[in-house]
């Protein structure tokens, strides 16, 4: 079987059509809307959202598949003469309503160029507003299990990739507790073949649920206080900053005239400064904010 | 009388100083709480925080005077080889309660190089929430009258660099009814002394509250309603989104390692983003749209 851009494209709609109904059924009270888009220069989307769910607050788990001339930002950074490119993509970003349920964003995107270059890239990482050990733990451990099975040394790569990517240089911390981030990935390293590797991608994005239902379900029965509420906007101006100064996804759609509403779905619902904030010592706010730094190793059952 | 940095710093901390005694009296509550800070590499300030006013919900007004290397930034962009600099300003934001009074934003500075360039940089611009066109009218025209006193080109020069310049592409808006911005300014230009230049800059400063606090006073008077604040943080989620995308000032502070608190000074105390957001047709919300735009003369009673 050839493996066309038409079949990596239907393969994601199709990843993020049980997505959506995995998380409609945990969340039992809210629905995707959907929003059909079409991109001027070629190509569209169907952006999905949820709302005012019992445990999704706010939402969006999109799927774009987009062609046209290759945005000169791209030729430029490749080196490359204009050609026409396509590309298509899941991303997803839920903010819980919970304080005790994390944040979290998965993104799988495949890119090719008229000339034949083409690459994957994508990620998963969790942002929690209080990091519990052993949920941190089991998502790492189950992504490690996850990368082993298609690369031995993906997860090591692709786990440092997140830590150094999810950084927030400004504050000094991650932006949690990392995941997995991998970009411009092909058959020139690895030794893996493109099927090989869209098979890592698609994997990558069905353990999503896998991933986070158990989180959303266990955590959300968690009672919380108007405080711990606070605090978890707070997480959330951080994670808005995160976006808009240093995420490159972001940075790129808003220069390259992307759909805003699709690129800014990540925002959330409510955010929250406070000047020069501080957590009570030996509270459980001090406490998250201990773990938000590179180089963890999750998967050691001593950290 | 010699006109020294030192001098030039002497005499904007006096401006922060009657701008936080007269805001103060304005609110009527709440107090500046002042946090002295210093630059590693040298200099410091003096951030003065308000917050949970009758009026003011989150505000500072900060004073800063910095020196050391110039940061290589600069350095490349100007083609100068390495040199020490000073710089100092006040900067200001202020984010009130009250959805019908708006969010305002003003920042006077001064730098210079060891190899004897300087120049001086502001601006005043205006966010409601609500634009009201009699207030957006006097708002500008105060501003004009200011500028003619200092040259006859200054208004028309910096009313439309402010409307360049507070632009959000990803939005198609400006981020409010604009005022005026000035970059660069030394007497190479416009055949004003470096004196003459420092004045019309502190009598910037010092018109700040005489456009402020009239509106503090009545547009807080009016009732609002819990849809009316909702769009206020929805307001507010677009000036973070201009403040950490595209406000040059924002950028180069968090690039050259600058204090993030008072950088980030500037964010709202809540804000808000909901997916693809619509104004009913018709509403003052809707209204409010059709102003956000370039190159409106807000100096004609007509318009």
């Amino acid at each position: 079987m050839t493996m066309t851009k038409e079949h990596i494209a239907e393969s994601l709609k199709g990843i993020q059509d049980y997505i959506c109904q995995q998380l409609e059924q945990a969340d039992g009270k809210s629905k995707f809307q959907e929003d059909l888009w079409q991109r001027e220069e070629g190509g569209g989307g169907r952006s999905r959202i949820i709302k005012e769910g019992n445990i999704l607050e706010k939402g969006g788990v999109g799927f774009s598949a987009v062609h046209g001339q290759t945005p000169e930002k791209i030729l430029q950074a490749l080196s490359l003469p204009p050609s026409d490119f396509f590309a298509t993509g899941v991303s997803i970003v839920l903010h819980p309503n919970n304080p005790h349920v994390p944040i979290i964003h998965m993104n799988i995107r495949y890119f090719e160029m008229s000339n034949g270059t083409y690459w994957f890239g994508g990620g998963i990482d969790l942002t929690p507003h209080y990091v519990v050990k052993a949920d941190a733990q089991l998502f790492h451990q189950k992504l490690k299990v996850h990368c082993d099975s298609h690369h031995p040394e993906f997860y090591n790569l692709f786990k440092k990739w997140a830590d150094d990517y999810f950084y927030i240089p400004h504050r000094q911390e991650t932006r949690g507790i990392g995941g997995i981030f991998f970009d411009h990935l092909n058959e020139s390293k690895y030794g893996l073949s493109k099927e090989q590797l869209f098979s890592f991608v698609k994997a990558t994005g069905m353990l999503f649920t896998e991933l986070y239902v158990p989180l959303m379900k266990t955590n959300s029965t968690f009672s919380f206080s108007p405080a711990e509420k606070q605090w978890q906007k707070i997480r959330r101006g951080r994670y808005v900053e995160f976006n808009l100064v240093y995420d490159k996804g972001t940075k790129f759609g808003l220069d390259t005239n992307g759909r805003t509403e699709s690129i800014l779905m990540s925002l959330p619902p409510e955010a929250s400064w406070e000047y020069d904030f501080q957590t009570q010592p030996g509270s459980k706010e001090a406490d998250t904010l201990t773990h938000l730094k590179k180089g963890i190793d999750w998967t050691n059952e001593r950290t």
